[in-house]
């Protein structure tokens, strides 16, 4: 599931959401890579204890969305800015191993994060997008959409390395 | 292979630790500096949340720290790398508010985390240190070690930029 | 000008070209924000140096082309990275640039670049393209391409932050 | 108004200068290695084209210098910010070359640069830091001061990740 837009499909700022981009164009290493990730989202406890919840996974694609709660916010109530960061660093993580062969795992080698705006709202979708997938790293790209009464605000973006780690499954 | 450690609480790659370094030469804007930054960490849910604690704030300087639990994971039983980066934006974060003068607050424009080995230990502490004060802008770096056995390992490095939000105070 | 695409209209990477992305919504604030940007671009002693030209200045958006030659190589004879963020940081300075108001100027707080492949070709462009304008900050997202027989591929993002320097013209 | 400057020769912000650090604790992969740094430097052709001078090579460490000219200004005749991205990039590469083994060569792949004061002085001085050295990557960090009258200013910080090409030597 994709998440929804306001009308005429804008987004609130320069970057354009999802449904204007072509399709995906990358192929999966092999077929069970959308159910590992799920297995692998189920057991990060620190997914669980933000209420984080997986929305998507495609090829080189992947959506996590959190309802923000008192337990979930900075100091004036927003979503704090680490928790917010940890969907968006897990989004791009995993946009990247939908595309890593089997037997191997994914390691974020470092990110930068861009902080737009108070990432307040009903619900908060960070999206990961690869940008270069590779034999050893890949970098990804990230947004974090807060969603309001039907509107969509771009709250941050996220540039993103990671690591392949041959011969190291998940589990 | 870990690097080799030497004796004496070093840190195990090349950055000092804390104690080799020289006090801090920053003067804060006015006396509750420190109280600030306290009534600040402790109206912040997230912090709470996720078990994190403040050991001290000096001008110019804040460290966090946290023991790390179940909930707190990735998926491999380490610190997951979205609850570190909560830690150090708000070490970095707050080094830079007991600079900033009375009636303002502090907002994360951005900041860019390397995350160097696993977080795995008794106890991972999180610092952040002013590298230039200004009226508008102020400039952090961070680092995150994590402490096992009376040694310190170097898991991540930060470097950060944050906004003086004057005449908003944080409450 | 835009830069030429190759067949299919599509990068070679996850980023889609130009054209697939809807026109600038941005407004400029004053008729000459174009000219500003030419005339600043002309004042640079750099931009001479290393052969860059100015190629295309629209709202929001800003793009600089440099035919490599052996002066701008690294050692292995690519375009060197750092000429390439020369490029880059400049791109997306400008685009922000377009939408700062009369009697301003533009500071690069900071950026964070993200090399993909070797910068070779006939032609190296880099585009800056404002994510979210700002009374204070301005944030931006720059993408480098080499262009070879008519093919493009991506060889580096951008994401950067930049300040508003109201009260002090370029010049 | 610029920070207060404190005798000695000393940085005017929170980061220390070379002198007050430990000597640099790392070991070199094998004896030619600053020989190898300095014959790459010599085939950059963008370092002649900006005049950067390497200065100094030790295991884990590297500084390349520059004096301004015209020519390598930006539209106020400071330092353009590209050019102090070139040194600072090649500092932090080189840096982290000098533990790298024989055979092998030096890719930048990102690296993230606050830019913190006008680069104007005598002379321009960046230098680069290995914090971790790795088997596939090493994670630097770099400095640039400006040199004038005898004081220096710190007007840059750098966080960079490098990828050691194995069995690809440097020419």
């Amino acid at each position: 599931m994709r998440p929804r837009k306001r009308g005429g499909g804008r987004s609130s700022w320069g970057i354009h959401p999802v449904s204007e981009r072509a399709p995906a164009r990358f192929e999966p290493a092999f077929d069970g890579f959308a159910d590992r990730v799920r297995e692998s989202f189920g057991r990060q406890g620190a997914m669980a204890l933000i209420g984080a919840e997986l929305v998507a996974v495609e090829p080189g694609y992947c959506a996590i969305a959190l309802a923000p709660r008192p337990e979930t916010s900075q100091q004036h109530g927003f979503l704090h800015a680490g928790i917010l960061a940890t969907l968006v660093d897990s989004a791009g993580g995993y946009a990247g191993y939908t595309l890593f062969p089997a037997g191997s795992s994914v390691l974020t080698v470092e990110y930068k994060l861009n902080l737009l705006a108070p990432a307040q709202g009903e619900r908060i979708v960070a999206e990961g997008f690869v940008v270069k997938p590779g034999r050893t790293l890949a970098i990804t790209r990230g947004e974090v959409h807060a969603e309001f009464g039907g509107a969509r605000t771009l709250v941050a973006i996220m540039q993103q390395t990671l690591m392949v780690m041959h011969g190291k499954p998940d589990r």
